[in-house]
């Protein structure tokens, strides 16, 4: 347990200021990147992926952007700490199970970050709080360009980035939002907005990623399409659309408190008094029990709960958050029963 | 609404004192007696039925036993009136329903009490809190007594005690204890414990006797046969039963207890986590929640809330009860809002 340190600081994206929080809780964008020269990590051997490690570590080192970074070999770590990155959002479920001579680098405050040899050599992460896409964007387009300069990205004048998946070919980018949608989840609009989603060309997936469940009424919005469009028009259709999400789920919330005052109250009390007195309970449970809390402080009810404890209870109630905080290896059963204490303490 | 003053006034048995209360809520007895020359209430005409209730309210002015009782025409009373009775365990359903002159006598702190015109004309009651049934026949048998040199029973030397239903005739005597079994309901040993008390000449019935539901895992269990048998061997016979069931349930509340110690506490804070912060209520659920936390408080489980408030809780969030506290007709959906506030009040 390397990484124990990492639950010293909170994530630079869970601090609970950012426009639109009270519906996005972060925006996202990836660049998938390769180096010419060199197979893409599933088709090369070890001693080039460590050659594409060592020339990507060297121009990081080179850059404004990761003074302080860590650097680590997910190959020196064990397997709660390459967890604890996962549920960190650092790396990716693939990326912390995968073989091969893998890294992560982590600039400050977690705000940047680049997989090492994950799908392509390079999986530059760049993440704020809030719906902020364009200033995300403005972020990772200069470190990109900076690091553009100390390693020869592999680019075609036809296709664009190369990247070892051809539905990231051409920008590479994904940017994505964690949107928090429960009251077009209670108000049985969700499917709706799900339907239209797809056919605009995005995605919207689960806490971690694709694969992953929607837990909580939390859901990645994310764009499909990667080629014959600009990285602007991109992120331009993205925000424009979550825009329009963010208007029918602050509606869906206007609607819950006129209608039944009293069962949105207590929907939302029950989930806090669950929360104060639980013994034992699974992450899935907790998440959908902050889900309801969280709905509850952003329309107004005073539970003396602010955005970032619910946040940090999202990240640190996680399997491997707990068992790096108590040190040890935990079966299911003492992690939910760590994990009812650590939401006691924090919300007391 | 005229009962609104038996709000002030706990029952004598909600006192949360007395033998054996950790699992046995109160005993109760009770005895059907009718007058010679009269026909049964279900069989006579309403200017008999106000002979019948004359001379049983003169008798019980002379009593000893019934110095300041009140006594009610249950005709004078509204719906939600005669309905407070019946959660107060002073009337039955059909009696509070029912049709003709019936009425209600209620002694000091609803220790006793007499129905006039239910089934039979009289209905004698006693109750005390917790595991005391020879007690309340000591005490019952002596009010009988003082009774039959005022009025005229119908007794035959070969049948005993006449009654208008022959499940009654003999004794007359109905002997119950209001019994919590949350520990058998957990462990899954109720229905084995439910099938020999049958075998045994014992029925299980619900919170309001005869025909009602079990809620909360509260159990009222009672005589089947009144024939044949001196009360005294009735009454050995369901103490000697109930003396078994409570040794299982602490059994089974034990094993709770060391098999999953956390699993156990768990249910309990929950349950007082959602009392103490929902916002609406249904009765059934309060019931369901107030069960666990009783169990939390009997196990030993420290919550600062003592028995006595459990027990007035189970009376005073009856719908009827909230209607004359707030003095008006409510509808269920504000019963169930004023529950839970009235709950939330009691609990912190």
């Amino acid at each position: 347990m390397k990484l124990k340190y990492m639950l010293e600081e909170k994530s630079g994206w869970l601090t609970g200021e950012g426009p639109s929080l009270e519906v996005v809780i972060s925006s996202r964008i990836r660049l998938a990147r390769n180096l010419s020269e060199y197979l893409f990590p599933n088709k090369s051997q070890e001693d080039q992926q460590k050659q594409v490690f060592k020339l990507i570590t060297e121009a990081v080192k080179k850059s404004n952007y990761f003074k302080n970074a860590a650097i680590l070999r997910l190959n020196d770590l064990e397997k709660v700490d390459r967890q604890l990155l996962m549920e960190r959002h650092l790396v990716s479920f693939e990326h912390a199970r995968g073989k091969g001579e893998r890294g992560i680098i982590i600039g400050d405050k977690e705000i940047i970050s680049i997989m090492i040899n994950e799908e392509d050599h390079l999986r530059i992460q760049a993440l704020q709080p809030g719906f902020q896409l364009s200033e995300v964007w403005d972020f990772i387009t200069r470190i990109d360009d900076e690091l553009s300069k100390y390693l020869d990205y592999a680019f075609s004048e036809e296709w664009g980035y190369l990247t070892s998946c051809p539905t990231n070919t051409g920008t590479g980018i994904r940017a994505s939002v964690l949107i928090h949608l429960p009251g077009l989840v209670i108000t049985g609009e969700i499917n709706k907005v799900l339907e239209a989603l797809s056919k605009l060309g995005l995605a919207a997936r689960g806490l971690y990623g694709e694969g992953t469940r929607v837990m909580g009424d939390f859901f990645q919005i994310s764009n499909q399409v990667t080629l014959c469009q600009t990285e602007e028009n991109i992120i331009d259709n993205i925000e424009r659309v979550v825009k329009q999400i963010i208007g029918y789920e602050l509606k869906a919330r206007e609607m819950l408190k006129k209608d039944t005052m009293e069962e949105n109250y207590d929907r939302v009390y029950r989930a806090y008094g669950i929360l104060k007195n639980a013994r034992t309970i699974s992450f899935v449970e907790a998440m959908e029990l902050l889900s309801k809390v969280r709905l509850g402080v952003d329309i107004g009810i005073d539970l003396g709960v602010d955005i970032g404890i619910l946040n940090e209870l999202m990240i640190f109630t996680q399997p491997a958050h707990l068992q790096e905080s108590s040190g040890k290896i935990l079966d299911p059963h003492e992690r939910d029963i760590l994990r009812a204490k650590f939401i006691r303490e924090k919300l007391s």
